[in-house]
C-alpha cells in the first residue's frame, strides 16, 4: 500500500470509529430509532468511501504491476470477486 | 426502544467495533488491499444486520403505536425516507 | 393500488423497457462494455425509483388501513421483509 | 466483446425483458404491491448478474490488453468509476 493511501485510510478509519462511538451513545441514551438508523447509514457511506480509496490505491499499484508482471489470472480473479462483493 | 432490542444492538455494535480495530491493524501492518477490502465489506454487512434489528424494533413498536395513535403522516414519512436511504 | 400510483408506475415501466431495448441494441452492435455497464446501472436506478413509488403507495394505503384494521402482524412482517430485500 | 459473452448477455437480457413484461401484467391487474416489489427486486438482481457477466468479459479481455498495451491510465480510471457506480 502506498504511504499516502495508508495515511488517508487510517484518517478515514478514525472518523468512522468516532461516528460509531456516537451511535453507541445514542443507543445507550435510548434515542429515537429513526435517528439512530440515519447515523448507521452515514457510517456505511463512510466505509464505502474508505473502500473507494483503498481500491483506487490497489488499481493504480498492484493491478498494473501484476498484469505487467504476468499475473493476470490472479489479478483479474480478485477484481471480479471484489466487484461481486461490492454489489452485495 | 425495547430493552432487548437495545441490548442486542449494543452487542452487535461491540462486534463491529472489534472488527474495525482488526481492520486498523491490517492497514497499519500494510496487508494486501484485497484482504482489507473483504473485511470492510464484512463490516458493512454487520452494520446492515444491526439496522435490520433496529428497524424491526421500530416497526413492531413505534410504527404500530404511532398509526393507532393518529400520527400516520409522520410515521409513513419516516418509513418512506428510511427505505429510500436503504436503497441509497 | 391507487389509480395515480398505477398510472405513474406503468409510465416508469415503459421508460425502463425502452432503456433496455437500447441496451440490447448496444450489445448487438458490439459497443464498449464500459458504456453498456453505465446504461445497465442507469436501468437499475430507474427500477429503484419505480420501487420507491410503489412503496410510497403501499405505505400510505395498505399499511395504514392494515394496522388500523388489526392486521399489524402481517403488515409489519411484510415491511420487515421488504426492507431486508432492499438492502439485499 | 467476445462472442460467448455477447450471446450469454443477450440471453440474460431476454429473461429480464420477459420478467418485466410479467411485472407490467401484475400492475395492470392491480396485484398486491408487496408481491410486485418482490418481483422488481428479482429483476434488479438479474441485471446485477448480467453486469457481472459483462464485467468479467471486460476484465479478461480489454483490461489485460489495455494495460499490456500501455493504456493503464484509461483502463484504471474506467474500473475505478465502475466500482464507484456499483456501490452507487
Amino acid at each position: 500500500m502506498q504511504n499516502d493511501v495508508r495515511a488517508e485510510s487510517l484518517k478515514r478509519l478514525s472518523y468512522i470509529e468516532g461516528h460509531l462511538a456516537g451511535i453507541r451513545r445514542m443507543i445507550e441514551a435510548d434515542q429515537y430509532c429513526v435517528d439512530v438508523l440515519k447515523q448507521t447509514r452515514a457510517v456505511r457511506r463512510a466505509i464505502e468511501k474508505l473502500e473507494a480509496k483503498l481500491l483506487d490505491g490497489h488499481l493504480g499499484d498492484c493491478v498494473v504491476q501484476g498484469i505487467q508482471g504476468g499475473r493476470e489470472a490472479q489479478i483479474i480473479g480478485e477484481l471480479s470477486e471484489l466487484y461481486r462483493l461490492a454489489n452485495r
